[in-house]
């Protein structure tokens, strides 16, 4: 059976009209003689329209019930998808996730997808069915519904391609593929035909949010080619594929960005083993997310300074754990709560040398001080200041020849 | 176990206030040392607006999936209920049709619960928990959700009150009870503290809204005292019981009308074997409702007159279809569109001679003329013009006591 299974987002099934063009896009690939699994989001607002009753019913409603309230909005789009494809002369029907059944584990609210049972979806689609999955939901093995986190569909899309091996695994959304950098604030930045699933980790994990890291993951994982499209406009998408699937000679992909980081640092810690997990404990706890972090050598041995980053709304908050831990001991702290971090990525620099000064270069030329530099086998990221945010990713999307 | 049944409406889980006030409710039946089975309606407006969604899709939305689309109303305000009382600190859960399940059997939207498996939910119960029931859906034998037609929720409460044996089933409505008469219009209507069964299905099918007629019968067949109460205010609401519970001198119990009636004569019809079945099929076939059927005797023995009640709305549909029709003649159409019709219903009218001529004496005092005369067992209906409609209630209401 040549399979496909298509992802269908909020926005693209947000309203009664929005899904009659989708279904629309179903057919299509049916008359391509495709065997098609949809799997569907909930209409665009209904998850925040639900999450925000739970919230007034109780500021900690139970997770249990939580994904029962939640998982309805799934159950609703897929059965008006099903409706009209049933509408337009084709055998369909929604399938949630206990009737399949989709087997997850861990938590409530955040599991993760464990096993999808194929028996009875292979049969409907043998008897030329479409079925409509509803996505981000599951059961546990006490036959409660569950939920696998905000933009779990993705997820569900993922696990449905690989337990089906499906050719493709199509994620319908309302952006037209990942692009070398944010459209709207780089005019130049164009769209990437083929990127490596690394690549794209490291775009969605810096802020292009075309598609959950935890899926990107998964897919690569499990060797899955994905193409992200839009289902407003017909045009070509990005392929994310595994890097031996990539001929091309740029060095880097693209840029990414964030717009509001902090940068906190700390002045004369004690240098002893055990100190930076001391440091950052307190703000684990608290959920807040650590991004660079950066500790000078001490010259004498006995001090160090630490510089870290963080979301800025989260500042404060830092601020006061750090004053009040009684683990660490430092002389003065000192915070910056304008910084942005720019990012090149590209899995060519690891074959290409020069990368790191061609960057480093490129924005001295326009004056750009760097803060501070973090990094890895296939992205480079420095901290700057956020007045100077848009020049530095001008002037990389011009070093790496981005624009052609 | 002391079980009771609690049946909770639209209106009374109409928002989160109201969901926070009906968990009050339920935690007072447990305080009475209940062990309380919920079952609730979907909040008020959303199974309109899912229906409305279903119709945008298709004027002929297929049935498996619209009982997909709108039991996902109950799915929503099940959790939110269990979740405000996990809140309070009560053990709750939801339990959708699949989770206990409840089986079905019937077409798809007007399916009939066959079963309902009590292990699940006792083992909760000895738990300690309290089991939020969703309403109004169940599953066929091919795991696919089914709905037992709206209003099901009644039906829901009735079965689960009988499979558990429960020792009371109230239904919580937005009215704090049956009314002698419409208290809207009738503004001497008093409360009735008790009904019969029989006579509350004739109340039901008369226009009193409180419950769905086959939910009554239900309850009658499987001997379940229901008691109808306000959710929104706290008073003492109406049992509907068996005869034998109720010990009351009134002969009457209340008086239902309709307000939008049309009356049909056809004249001269042929007097033959079959014609009145002839007459009827062309409206039965589109849904026509008739209520009323009066026939003359034919003075001949060769031609009859006919006269029957249809709703307003139905009226020119139906004059079409019987000029339309090959199988009857008739000489000439008869048709009045402002008739209502008034009923007295009450058991007390079997054992009481006379209460026929009291209805025709208080009605003729008042100079309101009979048009068409119909008796059941335990009702006399009688056609009157529109405009007599208020003076008529008003005169029986006062004929029979019910004002005390």
């Amino acid at each position: 059976m040549k399979i496909v299974v298509l992802k269908f987002g909020g926005t693209s099934v947000g309203s009664t009209d929005r899904i009659k063009k989708v279904s629309k896009i179903i057919i299509s690939y049916v008359q391509k003689k495709y065997k098609v699994i949809v799997v569907s989001s909930a209409m665009s607002g209904v998850t925040n329209d639900l999450v925000k009753k739970s919230k007034k019913i109780s500021n900690e409603f139970v997770s249990d019930e939580y994904d029962v309230l939640v998982s309805a909005g799934e159950q609703m789009s897929c059965s008006l998808i099903a409706g009209r494809l049933n509408h337009l002369g084709y055998k369909s029907r929604s399938w949630l996730g206990w009737q399949i059944p989709i087997l997850t584990e861990g938590k409530h609210s955040s599991s993760r997808i464990q096993k999808i049972y194929k028996k009875n979806i292979i049969k409907y689609l043998k008897l030329g069915g479409i079925p409509i999955v509803a996505g981000f939901q599951g059961i546990n093995s006490e036959n409660r519904i569950t939920t696998v986190g905000r933009g779990g569909t993705d997820a569900s899309a993922i696990m449905l391609a690989r337990f089906f091996r499906a050719e493709k695994c199509i994620i319908y959304t309302d952006v037209d593929g990942v692009y070398t950098s944010d459209p709207n604030t780089i005019k130049k930045a164009k769209k990437i035909k083929v990127i490596s699933y690394e690549e794209m980790l490291e775009m969605a994990s810096s802020g292009a949010k075309v598609m959950q890291p935890h899926s990107i993951q998964d897919a690569r994982l499990n060797r899955i080619n994905i193409e992200v499209k839009s289902s407003f406009k017909k045009s070509l998408g990005t392929l994310i594929t595994k890097r031996k699937n990539i001929f091309s000679s740029k060095i880097i992909r693209g840029i990414s960005f964030t717009k509001n980081d902090a940068k906190v640092t700390l002045i004369g810690v004690k240098d002893k083993p055990g100190i930076a997990a001391a440091i950052f404990e307190p703000l684990y706890k608290n959920s807040i997310n650590v991004d660079m972090v950066v500790q000078n050598i001490s010259p004498n041995g006995k001090e160090t300074d630490l510089t870290f980053t963080i979301k800025s709304e989260n500042l404060n908050k830092t601020q006061k754990l750090l004053k009040k831990s009684k683990k660490i001991s430092f002389r003065k702290i000192i915070v910056d709560s304008k910084v942005s971090k720019v990012s090149i990525i590209g899995v060519g620099m690891i074959t290409t040398p020069g990368v790191t000064y061609r960057m480093f270069n490129a924005l001295a030329k326009k004056n750009i001080n760097i803060i501070v530099i973090s990094t890895s086998e296939i992205k480079i990221s420095v901290l700057v200041n956020r007045k100077n945010l848009n020049k530095a990713i001008i002037a990389l999307h011009k070093e790496f020849n981005l624009e052609k």
